[in-house]
């Protein structure tokens, strides 16, 4: 087996690696963030370095730069470079780290996990006990160089980099989705952020009966209808009860709660019918307060908690959905050089983007 | 076919059935019942007549007798009988009831569904759209005759009528261990009432690695040790942290919820495993706050909302326990006859009782 | 409630119902069938009459026609008419016959069962343990009025008779493809008769990562071009290769098996993935020698005999899916009067038709 | 880190390893083995060196033994020692091997899997697609010494190394078992040797409602009843009647088809209810002649091919049913020192023995 040291060369050709790169530090607690210079860094045992070609924002990352409490409370240490979602190419690996080849196109599983626990030993590694998430616990992906565990790389043949880097949001729609069966089943898709958004094209894809998606911004609805939504209800107006008309009363099958509103939440729950399945995904930043017994209990309903990508049931899936045609270009509205880090956030914060991929090799 | 008038005759031998019997009726709003003399009622098609021979209570019967706001909202016409658990003797049939043989013990199936509903249509019909329940929104069992639909009557071999009649709720926690498997699980059931102390039970005889229970009665602690509970926590402890403990920090498999407190929830949710189970049966009073981000999304939980039986599987499954030696006979603690009601009602109210049993044809 | 008289009045206005009709009858063993005029059948109770629209011919009816040993077993009492997939008008009404409206388009569910056994008690009324089949076992639809249950009749809207009726075939595929979830997932269907063809549809739609046909008849392997397969493979050559080659060496992930052939089995079976799962539809005529250990065990595969369809799970998907755009007119390739039932089954007998309806208000 | 040498002397005390060991080794085709004094084995990395404390005999040992075509096809390379049931003392780590510590008692998973095929990937290593067992396909455990890949040792705490060995037979039962729920079921165990047995005593302590076993050899038949097997039956008898009988004519819920005998599977298709399931576990040396249409099509079955133990859902199963207090003993019949190999072979082969362990550290 070739040195880290010999692979690195093998792999750029005749120039060799850089010795430093741009990164996105968070350098200290509070707002903001830093473009520098730091070491490209070594790739571990069992562990590759990736030349990041396309870095996607995530609200999390919005919820570090900004240095919320939750950001406060999971982030570092510092200092660090943030980012999770990306794509790039394999340029080393370390001692071990063989499966995959020198120059593929791979993805970030962004959970990082301990194959030990009781979780990861029986089928559940996304919900590992000693999660660890890249980019939140360990230095990220708005770099020109990350470092990942070779087994979370998810090697990607036929997309470009920008859509294989939402590879990783998609999957959490695709997970969120097919929990249970969704084919000829009628679909509530409450918020139409990035995931959301990708949930209407995967159950439309995936021969959903129908795909109501709602929210309170008119763009996102929009989306939505172009990306496959049978209807797309401004989340102020009587969400129930259109949806209950649009299902001669019987109410959705499923609910796919994407917005982490807890007004959206009890719409869904109004509008599903008995023994009907919601998962769960938006991140609530507040406890909500839910009618267990009316909402939950005697309508026999089945609640999922949704985090991550199964490892690697997901991914598969993912990926097949995208070969077969599932086009997310649409949802993909900014490409900016990494030094354009803060339009970025602006245009997350602002509402007014789709997905908005920063290109690190850009600059 | 015989007239039922010709089948009543049969059925009872030499002597008719009498044209009156005692029944506890609910004949204003308000607490309070009164035990009256009023018409032996008549099967209608599809229907049979049954002669109550043991009646359990239930804590639904309390809220009606109390007359709280759900029964105010639900229970009735007035004046109307309620009870709902029981089992009897099929004395006559109405027209087109061919399947149970006259003679036959039957417990009660007490959720009267349409069978025509998209819920009742698709294997779920304990959750029909029209649901209505005996005893609630139709004439009930605290008396010595009562009708029922031939179909929700469970023909019931080699068992006493006492314990034929607690099929019923021992259903309700049959359905709520088995929404997933259970043997080799670690379960917490959390509340001791009659329904919980049946989930010690049924999970035990299921295999289950270890079933952990909680209560804040003594005495239902007590009656859960007996029923099986390896464990039987005071819920004023810590409760979670004590569930942690036995688990060597990986927390339990499956929260069988069935106290209706939201105090216990919340410890049940902290003591899950990543990726367990909840069975939500126990009916909440007042809305619960819930911080659904940290206490189920991130912990991948799923939630399950149980009502009723499923029709019907589960009685298949909860007379096969009770064939297999499963003995809930530690849980009747009390037998009257129906005249004394009342005492039986503060039994239940007083929380010193296990199962209340009332035996109509004792007067 | 009007008499069935009455009410048949009512349903076709001022002309009454006739007092006999067309109807294709198996008079005695033995080759062939007779185009009778015969007594229009009153509804019983529970029942409805429909006067039928459309009659499309399955390959059971041509084995009746020709009677092979199968058909002398199972078809009777002679004399009967036969036919089983079918839509049409419901023109009376039998007592206690109050769901399904008349003049209402319905479609028969075909399976005729008893609700009362374990199976029909545990969700499982397809297999009814004392099962009896329209048009085998009772009157059939190859005639211009047919008696079917109520509950077997499938109210269907905003879709013509033709394919109305062939909601019937298709639950069959939908039922094959649906036993687990089927998007993102690599699929062989194995035979493409009208079943296979439209289990070709049905995965496309669900969102299969691939859909791979084979058949021995290149007509077939057109039509199942058409209706969306990736690949159409002629069942002489190395369909295993090829399944392999196409999944770099990975194997299909499901095998939906339509042909009866053990030939086209086995093929399946060795282009499986390890852990991947074959629904067998396809009617066997003679015993099939399998490699248990190899072929099946060692694999970790899982096994489906599919027969009929979930009562009415599969109704609703089969809906569903035709609502959303699945379009089964490619597969309709003839239409012909009832009298013309010989071109029919000779059509069928020689492969060289997709799916034949027979129009028997046209004589 | 330590280097293994010096592990390996921290983990035996004052005393090193043996530079040696005995071990049972197939020197050449044909019949026969040889005990032998070859070099104790390195751990390479992550892998752990275990002292063989019990090492039990399969019958898949005995095809070596005895040299039969498939041993021929599968077994090597020569010479090789053999034996895979096995549990002892962790005395040695490869290179990242710190997950399990020196001291410990393992159990060892005999499938040896890669962890980066579309198997491993997704949840189904125990079908890994390169998938090499122990002693089969690498050195095995009929040895004083083992090496195995530490993510295969099973640390195992409360058990005896004798009852320890049988973890990995007994997850054979487990997961023939758990591939659906088995509580209040009714259960055939076609087969009584010591999987069979487990079986009968899983199915038992699970809650099935009754589990009847079926044998050719009566000792076996009464090992069955020993273990809890509400019947056992003569396999020469009617027993799909008598299956009949004892389930009131519906046939038995599960079949658990351990006897690789052509003439039991077709025994349980006939004694299975409609809409029953099989798991397939005995191994056929022949192929079997199946009506697929009548006895799995029409029936509605589902067929589980099962080989191995899910990694690790099933040893985490296994052993929470072992802590239960599910009671191996009475299947181990014989313990022998390693020398006496002859003895346990002949013991095995002639069906009088249930296990037969061998003890490598007698000598």
């Amino acid at each position: 087996m070739l040195s880290p040291e010999a692979e690195r060369t093998a792999a750029v050709g005749v120039s060799k690696l850089p010795q430093t790169m741009l990164a996105l530090v968070k350098d200290a607690p509070g707002p903001g963030a830093s473009l520098r210079e730091i070491p490209v860094p070594e790739p571990g045992p069992s562990e590759v370095l990736v030349r990041v070609e396309a870095a996607s924002v995530c609200g999390t990352d919005l919820h570090i730069e900004r240095w919320d409490p939750w950001a406060e409370e999971n982030f570092g240490p510092l200092p660090m470079t943030f980012g999770h979602e990306m794509a790039g190419t394999v340029v080393a690996r370390g001692q071990g780290a063989t499966r995959v080849a020198l120059g593929a196109l791979v993805a970030a599983e962004t959970h990082l996990v301990d194959w030990t626990c009781y979780q990861c030993r029986t089928g559940r590694a996304h919900i590992c006990r000693s999660l660890r998430i890249l980019g939140v616990h360990a230095p990220g992906t708005f770099a020109q160089y990350a470092v990942i565990p070779e087994t979370n790389a998810w090697v990607t043949e036929g997309l470009g980099p920008e859509v294989a880097a939402l590879q990783e949001p998609m999957g959490n729609a695709v997970h969120a989705c097919f929990v249970e069966e969704i084919a000829g089943q009628t679909v509530a898709v409450l918020g139409c952020g990035p995931i959301g958004l990708m949930a209407v094209a995967v159950a439309q894809m995936a021969g959903a009966r129908r795909v109501i998606a709602t929210d309170v911004n008119p763009e996102r609805l929009a989306m939505a209808r172009r990306l496959g939504a049978h209807e797309a209800l401004d989340a102020h107006d009587d969400v129930a009860g259109r949806l209950r008309e649009l299902t001669d009363g019987d109410g959705v099958d499923v609910v796919l709660e994407m917005s982490g509103s807890e007004a959206a939440l009890h719409q869904g729950l109004a509008a599903i019918t008995n023994g009907g399945r919601v998962s769960l995904l938006g991140t609530h930043a507040a406890p909500a307060t839910i009618d267990l017994s009316e909402e939950i209990i005697f309508k026999g309903l089945r609640i999922y908690g949704i985090t991550g990508r199964r490892l690697f049931e997901t991914w598969y899936r993912t990926t097949a959905l995208l070969e077969e045609g599932l086009d997310l270009s649409p949802i993909i509205t900014h490409r900016l050089p990494l030094a354009q880090y803060e339009k970025a956030f602006t245009l997350v914060a602002e509402g007014h983007a789709g997905k908005v991929v920063l290109l690190p090799q850009q600059g």
